[in-house]
């Protein structure tokens, strides 16, 4: 196939977005105008979801009400919950994620509006939800009871405990907060342009979160992160010692021409100022721990991969282990990703929605030409 | 909002295909080289599903394989029709398609599997599924079982059979058959190009077409025929003579700067082809009918608009009401498009992961600049 000039839509301006900027060879992340680095060490994820969603930081009466209605759309919706022993059961994390939402929208008094107010109070909604289904599946698939909602916690810290069934200490909750904050808006990647391309047509809020839900769960977007720590699982668990290991196989594997997940960024021509943060709360996970392993072969392979490829890690990288240490499963990594995610898929929805123009763009066309159609009895 | 130099990315070359190519200047739309006019006069749906996926033109042993490949497809999986009555009872149709289709995903064997024959195979099953969801859907609502799928018929004349209980006379089944051609793929269209950029990501065919179909829902795409159909209506209950109110109602709209659905198009600067053959169907359909005033009314438009506005319909015009006089409910109209649209997505989806590129493109920032994060406590 001919690589016509914007294949991929690479350094092409598809929308345009007061929601995030990056600068990729400086390395530098901004949501609405502040600092990634800023956010990432003084905001709350309420804060920011609200900032994405609703243009400002908020006053801490405006927090106090948002917290609030985040508080109430914890409730999952009669269809999702009816369907979840089975769907749980049946289906893959992404899949269920994505028919989760996709029969929420039927508890949704909102659903079928595409108003700013509705917009609103949907975003909210979404963003209170995902984390419960994600907690909620897990419970289904293992037989459990899901732990109740404490609405006394905040987002990051309620999930962890209704993840994982016990309260966390309020350093590993303030680090996966910092984790929701990290990935919660990224301009035009794949997941957020594909909820745009959908919300364009005036297609409302669920179906374009569902797109991005569906697209997100690609390899090489959302599923990096679980790629990642399924490499560094594959070669502890090979034996050995683990740092030699590393540099055996990453080396072998870049020598085939292999891709490494985890590193390199269409974006970013240095390092993402997100790695830096996931990297330090890694290191300080791993010395928590007790056991650094994951941590000292992360360290490593980004060593290697710096050296022979001169690539970065990217937010999937370190993101992997932190969420390793939490007590995360790995093969809910994506889906995670997908709870901070939709703070910034919702805010796009309603960015598209307020100053719409379909997204239809052209294709060039390689195939034949001129051909006859000839009717099947003379075929 | 700015208008950057690709907003709604008109003219940009997003994707590469083999699969349809437009001559908007000469009004002609060709499938694989072959042209739309000779497809709708003289191919089968069956036909074009198996160009558009497979490659080629099957010969009569390829299309007798290909046919009972998509007979046994009809049978539904076990999560989505389990779920059927709950979701037919509180999702509109395309919400409910976006679900069922999302579910059906736990009883495709192939469902994680991007290889192309397991591409190939899930094609064909999503293809022949989702004339029998949409029907079943519309059963389930009504508290009808659904008629039984008839292996002896292809799948416009089954699809007629099970939506309305009754045998369609054999030209009525041409005509929907023919209307299925014509909507079977349509270059970069937004929901085509919603399911390739999910896939670009590596994510499975599923999610590409849940994609596709939460796309397809908006009223400026795929809804748009359903409110062609409803502005008809509107027109014609509300009495006096239906073609002078037409005359009147529309020239209202637009001089007050109206848009009216169902004409124009980014693509097309001349009459769309497939409006061609929509309008002599609907001619046909409604003298057999022996009330041809919706007919009539439709061509009063037409003239209306060409003259005050210069533009043409376009393929959702005559869709409306030739799915109107072959009796589907006009809520199921954009449903019907999918039904169609399916062939080309899935299309998409094998020869997007055939050679893929991530879709990623950039956007231009229009919000504030190095603003200062102030802690809460302090805002």
């Amino acid at each position: 196939m001919a690589d016509g000039p914007s294949r991929g839509l690479a350094d092409v301006v598809a929308a345009s977005t007061a929601l995030s900027d990056i600068d990729g060879r400086a390395g530098l992340l901004f949501y609405r105008g502040y600092d990634i680095n800023d956010l990432a060490d003084h905001a709350r994820f309420e804060e920011i979801a609200y900032l994405l969603q609703r243009g400002t930081a908020p006053d801490s009466g405006e927090l106090q009400g948002y917290r609030a209605e985040l508080a109430a759309g914890r409730q999952l919706g009669a269809l999702a919950a009816g369907d979840l022993p089975d769907i749980a059961r049946r289906q893959r994390p992404m899949e269920a994620l994505r028919s989760l939402v996709s029969l929420g929208s039927a508890d949704d008094p909102d659903a079928a509006s595409n108003a700013p107010a509705a917009n609103q109070r949907k975003a909210a909604r979404l963003t209170a939800q995902q984390p419960v289904l994600i907690a909620a599946y897990h419970a289904a698939r293992l037989g459990r009871e899901l732990p109740a909602a404490d609405p006394s916690l905040g987002l990051a810290a309620n999930f962890l405990q209704q993840l994982t069934g016990s309260r966390p200490d309020d350093r590993s909750a303030e680090i996966f907060d910092t984790c929701l904050v990290l990935h919660a808006d990224h301009t035009m990647n794949a997941s957020t342009f594909a909820a745009r391309v959908c919300a364009a047509t005036l297609a409302d809020m669920h179906s374009a979160v569902v797109a991005a839900l569906g697209t997100l769960s690609g390899p090489l977007h959302g599923g990096a992160n679980e790629q990642v720590m399924r490499g560094l699982e594959e070669i502890r668990q090979a034996g050995g010692d683990p740092l030699e290991a590393v540099t055996t196989k990453v080396s072998k594997r870049l020598a085939q021409g292999e891709k490494i997940m985890g590193f390199g960024h269409r974006v970013y021509k240095t390092e993402d100022p997100r790695a830096t943060h996931l990297r330090r709360m890694s290191g300080e996970l791993a010395a928590a721990a007790g056991d650094d392993t994951y941590y000292r072969m992360s360290r490593r392979m980004e060593e290697v991969v710096l050296a022979e490829k001169g690539l970065y890690p990217n937010v999937d990288f370190f993101a992997a282990t932190v969420y390793h240490y939490l007590g995360i499963p790995t093969d809910l990594f994506t889906a995670v990703f997908s709870a901070s995610r939709m703070a910034g898929w919702t805010a796009h929805v309603i960015e598209q929605h307020a100053d719409n123009r379909l997204i239809r763009p052209d294709s060039e066309y390689i195939g034949d030409r001129g051909l006859n159609w000839v009717p099947l009895d003379a075929r």
